[in-house]
């Protein structure tokens, strides 16, 4: 693990490169961004790629991308339904360091992942974190937001599992203590919202010890959980409340929409990765740019070297 | 009616100015924020205010108001309960034109308003429009959110209030045929996630004609709904996707935080109006700039000649 934290994307792609050879696993990579993340990551970081499909058009894909070869290595099947199960029979094996999506759906994908048996699994929900490096008042840093991409309504419980994920990708980029903002529409428990109700039971479970590792506070409001100057001026005291490192909101829809308005409103860098798996899972959407599909990547090998240390 | 379309902030302001005097009610204002709202309003504005609460503080708050005098009405309660009541039936006999908070919770306010005794409401369901100059690669344009304020989880039936009062505003800025795009995490249908079935329905509805005035798709993702190239990407056919003039968001944690991220995350202006009543009511935050409050205050009044010329 490195020591010092990873506070900007600049630096995880820097320290990404310097750690040793990981090898990422791609189901399906026929279309033309998934070679060009490939392409991207062979010349920026330490990667090898296992890719799974039709060899064919796997072979074109790779024929475009300059010095590939010895660091890409084809794994030929006839059915497209058979690379899903290549893959996770290849991930058992150990085979492969992170495991991405290429052109399948992430439904279809996500349900081999789940299946009881293909081994990923942990006991602990598989949920989607975003980061994005936020530039507000008080500076640049790195903003997390979940679930906009696996869970719909998650319930007290599994928002557990949510906080842990996310805490743990915080915990690999050297952030040992992060502040974990609850969200809500207001910083008011009311009975009749609640997740203003799931908030206040989070936040005191973690004031109890009952969740570790980070600092949990909320209900918040977007405004009270970031910005400082809006936390002071309702006098909210709280460790959390203006300076959140993590955002756990209470619906997929809220998660999602405020993760995307970090890159279409804002027009801020982004990276994600899916936790809570015995490997890390890239699921990138088409929409991304190749930048975020670089740092998507890099932050899924960070996580895999914090794997491997929590493991032993 | 104006004839030309608002389509900026200083065009609502300049439009404002223009229009027949307006009276603008406030309960309970105590706070220096709602003076300075009074303040810039008389200066910049064509209003007179009546004020209701108790005489000595808001003497002292108007005194600060340079030439305040003949535009400020005090109308005087001993007791903080009546101020409400008192501004109740000022509205019932038709003596102000648009209604605002001042230093009472707005919950309270809210209570008030929607007593079936109170007179104010028009059988459609109450809620908050929030709008934002978007700077988007499009260029800058209106963009509305909604409901963050009041309603926390609408069903079907609320979320084509929701729509209809959207519109409203957007009628009322001069966009006669606005585009409204129902928000969820993403653009296909799914069957385990009840947003995306609402979204369906609203929009087949509109292709009915059951929902008038206006063009509604979705479900779209935020990236989908505001950004053209993302829904080129998508290839989604829509006349909506990529050029949402109104998000209706799912629950008010979706659409509170996403406004808030264009205020905090995008910095871009705002103004927030609750429609649905006879009159437009204005909740300003203690957190809104005083930008924020005059274009609330000015959004309130085209609001209000829109809901004249609508009764004749």
């Amino acid at each position: 693990m490195q020591t010092k934290p990873i506070t900007t994307f600049d630096e995880l792609l820097a320290t990404a490169a310097t750690l040793p050879k990981k090898r990422v696993l791609i189901a399906l990579p026929t279309n033309a961004e998934t070679f060009e993340a490939v392409r991207i990551a062979l010349d920026k970081l330490n990667t090898r790629f296992i890719l799974v499909g039709e060899e064919e058009s796997i072979g074109r894909g790779v024929a475009s991308i300059q010095g590939a070869g010895k660091e890409v290595e084809i794994r030929h099947v006839r059915e497209t339904a058979d690379a899903l199960q290549v893959c996770m029979e290849l991930l058992r094996q150990g085979k492969a360091d992170v495991f991405m999506k290429g052109s399948v759906d992430t439904a279809t994908m996500m349900r081999a992942v789940l299946d009881e048996k293909s081994g990923l699994r942990t006991g602990r929900l598989l949920s989607d974190v975003f980061i994005t490096e936020s530039i507000l008042p008080e500076g640049k840093r790195f903003l997390m937001i979940t679930d906009g991409g696996l869970n719909p309504a998650p319930d007290l419980k599994d928002k557990i599992d949510l906080i842990y994920n996310a805490v743990s990708v915080a915990h690999a980029l050297g952030n040992s203590l992060p502040r974990v903002a609850i969200l809500s529409a207001t910083e008011l428990v009311s009975t009749s919202l609640p997740s203003t109700v799931d908030a206040a039971i989070l936040a005191k479970m973690n004031d109890r010890g009952q969740i570790k590792g980070c600092i949990v506070d909320g209900p918040l409001g977007l405004d009270n959980a970031v910005s400082r100057a809006a936390a002071e001026e309702k006098k909210i005291r709280s460790e959390v409340a203006g300076r959140a490192d993590i955002i756990v909101a209470p619906t997929i829809e809220a998660a999602n929409s405020l993760a995307k308005s970090t890159t279409y409103f804002a027009g801020w860098r982004l990276a994600h990765v899916v936790v809570g798996g015995k490997v890390p899972i890239l699921i990138p959407s088409r929409a991304d740019k190749s930048d975020a599909k670089l740092l998507s990547i890099a932050l899924g090998i960070v996580m895999s070297v914090f794997l491997e240390t929590m493991e032993r």
